[in-house]
């Protein structure tokens, strides 16, 4: 049995006002000022709409039930990288947000706070979403403090550096755990002299990185040698640090802070007479296309995004739905995936 | 002069009513059922809405304008490379839209027509969106029929394949021009061998692409040599391939369907001993971050997203404008980046 009626008699607001003995202005008001619907009047007309299985469109009910099962993310232009986890995080909060009956809204903004806040205050003077989810957290980050502030329920993908008890959610991965994994595996296979290949340390990921390279490699090398296995670079230039690196530590694996360096300093040891996987091992980050197809495959570290995304999805949709929960802190391990560039052990 | 309120006495449906002397009731079946409201009523409330710069919440005024400002775009899991010209399509187009007041969302569905006309379906029953964008056309696609019967405005990237006289609004990129461009490219470099490396016909693009290459290396060899010259493979294996066409065909160059493929290639070309770039010419398509980051870097066919995305939005605001415009059909042409890869003439 089925209260679904036949598409020809879709139910109206004039079928509910008949069946609740209502006006029609009185369903109207129900769906879209039920404040001033007297509580026994409004319980009639609900009934109504769910025993006809009456549906509004959704701005009406929108309208009626203050949400709009969006939830915007901010994207960029896609330079400096970001593409490489950032595409496929977006696929997958826009597939499991899916799964939760939710859909992804893409809100460009530039990559300064300040625009960024500004598309925010846009979106919520017009009540266009429900929520949002931030990216790339920093230093300083000034979006959860006006999100708090203005009440719109939000999840960070990355952790409030500076502040990791924040009142705020957020899901963040293990970056420094994942540097150490690549350092660990690289010592197991018999490496001692392990490089580092990041970027400028900006007080937040970029010193988690370098920390979870030191933590291995400084119980491996004295103290000069760690520093000089170190090079912390713009990826605009890493020809000549990289060969200094080579020239002055001789390193025999090196670690890079994601594919991209990775991928571009393989191709300077490789001119420097170097076989990647052979004389020298390498590891990169973020498991991208760009460490799977090169040649040879590169080990990388791979971001749990799927998992990201569900836990972001989790509390989220508990802030929606004003389950009383606390904010939601985590911190998710990375994975090593190994492949040619670091697969033999050091000398065979 | 301004007619802007201070914040603190922001206009509300009470102020709207005092001021057009009307009651509360009036001002909300403005904004909810027009047609409700005696023309001579609507046009005095809907004065002073505009003299008090009054906003309703996006529900409100989506239900008052039947306007969400959100236009879908179908996104998929991001397997088959589909990612490496659909995440910079799907950025860009955010991005335009954002500068028309429109914005993007995703609307998560596997890769079968069914899957996306039920997607559509919900989309159009909640009216949730004002219009959709279909990526990937097919031969047989059965989507531009359903928008077409339910009122759905669309633009579709992509051609409507086998039937390029169909009524609605498309943008396509011509691949088999990009195709030729390289084809030609190498032909002035010296090279008459030219070989390609496709994925098996589909009585569209990749046929397309085939014709591209086949209308200019067939003036340059004989046909059986022609028909050594051609390989198509699925991207799952492509190594016996490109040996197999080395050994039997020796080209000098190769033109691939995408970059994927050019890196793929370019590792089994170097493998058998062959160095692209000097001994072997090579040329992509889509000009993505595989074929910048290569080693050599690859020539490669850029699509022209931007404008894609601009002609996309263009038409699909004529029709939700409800601007008399005719249908656009629009072929635009791709642009050929050369590296290194294809850098040199034939013998230097």
């Amino acid at each position: 049995m089925t209260n679904d009626p036949p598409a020809a008699s879709r139910p109206t607001v004039r079928t509910i006002a008949d069946r609740a003995g209502v006006s029609y202005q009185t369903v109207s008001n129900v769906l879209n000022f039920p404040e001033r619907v007297r509580p026994a009047t409004r319980e009639r007309v609900l009934e109504a709409i769910r025993e006809l299985n009456y549906r509004p469109n959704a701005a009406a009910r929108s309208l009626a039930m203050s949400t709009t099962r969006l939830v915007a993310l901010r994207v960029g232009d896609g330079r400096q990288n970001e593409a490489s986890i950032l595409d496929p995080f977006m696929r997958e909060l826009a597939r499991i947000g899916g799964q939760h009956g939710y859909r992804l809204v893409l809100d460009y903004a530039p990559e300064d706070d300040a625009a960024q806040i500004a598309s925010f205050e846009e979106l919520h003077a017009r009540q266009a979403v429900d929520g949002v989810v931030i990216p790339q957290t920093h230093v300083g980050d000034r979006r959860p403090a006006w999100l708090l502030e203005h009440g719109l329920p939000f999840v960070a993908f990355g952790r409030p550096w500076g502040d990791l008890d924040a009142v705020h959610s957020w899901v963040d991965v293990d970056v420094s755990l994942g540097i150490r994994m690549a350092a660990e595996h690289l010592r197991d296979l018999g490496h001692t002299r392990i490089a580092f290949l990041g970027a400028p340390l900006d007080g937040g990921l970029e010193d988690a990185r370098l920390a979870g390279w030191r933590g291995v490699v400084e119980d491996l090398v004295d103290p000069g040698t760690l520093a000089n296995l170190q090079r912390l670079v713009d990826q605009s230039c890493p020809a000549g640090p990289v060969s200094d690196l080579v020239r002055s530590a001789a390193p025999t694996a090196l670690i890079t802070r994601d594919d991209s360096y990775a991928v571009e300093a393989s191709h300077i040891l490789e001119r420097l007479g170097l076989r990647v996987g052979r004389d020298i091992a390498v590891v990169g980050f973020d498991d991208s296309e760009l460490a799977r197809r090169a040649s040879p495959p590169l080990s990388s570290v791979a971001q749990p995004v799927s998992e990201v995304a569900e836990l972001i999805w989790e509390s989220l949709i508990d802030q929606l739905d004003e389950r009383p929960n606390p904010p939601l802190h985590r911190i998710v391990p990375p994975r090593l995936v190994v492949r040619e560039s670091s697969a033999h052990a050091l000398g065979r």
